[in-house]
């Protein structure tokens, strides 16, 4: 049997009751370790279950191999951050499952794109979610900007979900045949809108513009250090976030009682009601 | 201080590890009772919780003086089935806490939003999502038509949520001026896909046609007797999916991981394969 555990965003105990009964009676924890990331790591993880939690990096989790076989007569409890259905690699877990006859059994939890709702823009108008991904010399994908576009003229939010790359192999190692991975990186709120800038100053079809466009930066969602803001493209360029995970929401248009919601993390009012600048969980609640 | 707390979708045992603690530490607990359902009651919570659950109906919440009140002393719990940003009076209640210099802290849980994501189809392919409301002899709104329209021309899924009246006020009391309210109803699936093909049969568009195009049909997700199926609009219409809450989705074009992790809930496969028809966790799992 398989159990898939989404453990939410924040820490350990963002772990559902039902969530924590299943992993202390499952012979074998993994926590996938490389779409997401949680506010804790997995030593914490295991002292508050009190068991072995192993880690499935990306070449164990897409190989599968060894979860099936242990699954076919084991518990194994799978630990996703978020919610198990957030990316496509536990989907193909759950097909591979179902072709060797293996049970699955799924334990949801909050992910990234509900936890949104906080920034108190309602779910329902969001339109196609988009990701953004590191640019490099010679590959700038920017098919994020047709779908922002058209989510704004059809008056809709975009989440811009800001690439995690935890354990990337170096290419230049792959060519030499000896995998060495690169150190864990993440977009921060800043080079996702200096890469929407450069797209928008290559496209030319004025979707943002940096100085009018007002956006929500949102940091470390569900974290005690939990930091929301709201201002120009500009603005939250400038803005010390701190740490990833980071996301950015692009609106369209604002209901009155979005728009007033949004107001209590309004940056130029923060700065001019005399708030320290600065990301910690008292500026930004 | 006021706690939203989002209890997910199934049970009493779907809150989370650090929902549960806030619950046991708080001075009086509210359970949001009518703009969604848990698979359990009242009654079961407050015996898991140790706690007197007391009901919060729709006047009473949006009213929202005795929880304010409350709240500015003591903690209160509120208990929202999902998460707690699912519903725009919680944006409400959010907005009047800050004006008072109410403290809030928000619990994030699953939500329906995406607990779908189970059937295969990948969240970040999902465009706006519509509500159904129930129709009368003169109240017919059909914007949900466009919207479906305007996502499956972008090749997009469309979640429907079908409406939920937990305790609506009967119109004729109200003008006698005296409050009796009506009997709990929720849209199911069959109705839903009646009211989707009678706006498809005065509109014209063709957006959708009874038998060609498949759909997902989703019932009591989170719950132990979980329902999900995939077949043409006329296929679930006459399926029995056994009692609400019911969700209803139209996908847009679909990745072949998508199509093949759909096909493990088509209706006619399961059909020729000879299983029984009917909803059950065994069925439908």
């Amino acid at each position: 049997m398989l159990y898939l555990i989404g453990l939410g965003l924040g820490d350990e105990k963002d772990i559902s009751v039902k969530g924590l009964e299943t992993v202390k009676k499952a012979d074998f924890v993994f926590l996938e370790s490389y779409t997401s990331l949680l506010g804790r790591d997995r030593e914490s993880l295991s002292s508050f279950y009190g068991k072995d939690v192993l880690e499935a990096d990306r070449e164990f989790t897409e190989g599968a191999e060894e979860i099936l076989s242990l699954a076919k007569n084991k518990n194994v409890a799978f630990l996703i951050v978020g919610d198990p259905f957030s990316a496509t690699t536990h989907t193909d877990l759950v097909l591979r499952c179902k072709k060797e006859g293996i049970q699955v059994e799924v334990i949801h939890n909050a992910s990234i794109l509900n936890a949104v709702g906080k920034c108190g823009l309602q779910l329902y108008k969001f339109g196609e979610t988009v990701s953004l991904v590191f640019f490099t010399d010679t590959w700038k994908p920017d098919s994020f900007y047709d779908k922002i576009a058209r989510n704004r003229a059809a008056g809709l939010h975009t989440l811009c979900l800001l690439d995690i790359q935890m354990k990337e192999p170096n290419l230049e190692s792959l060519v030499r045949g000896k995998v060495v991975y690169e150190a864990p990186r993440m977009i921060t709120i800043s080079q996702a809108i200096q890469q929407l800038l450069f797209v928008e100053n290559s496209r030319k079809q004025q979707v943002f513009d940096k100085e009018t466009l007002l956006c929500v930066g949102l940091a470390r969602m569900g974290y005690p250090t939990e930091c929301i803001a709201y201002g120009s493209l500009q603005q939250l360029a400038d803005y010390d976030f701190g740490p990833p995970p980071h996301s950015l929401i692009i609106p369209g248009q604002l209901h009155f009682l979005e728009a007033e919601h949004l107001e209590l993390f309004n940056m130029s009012t923060r700065y001019r009601i005399g708030e320290t600048k600065g990301c910690s969980k008292e500026y930004c609640q």
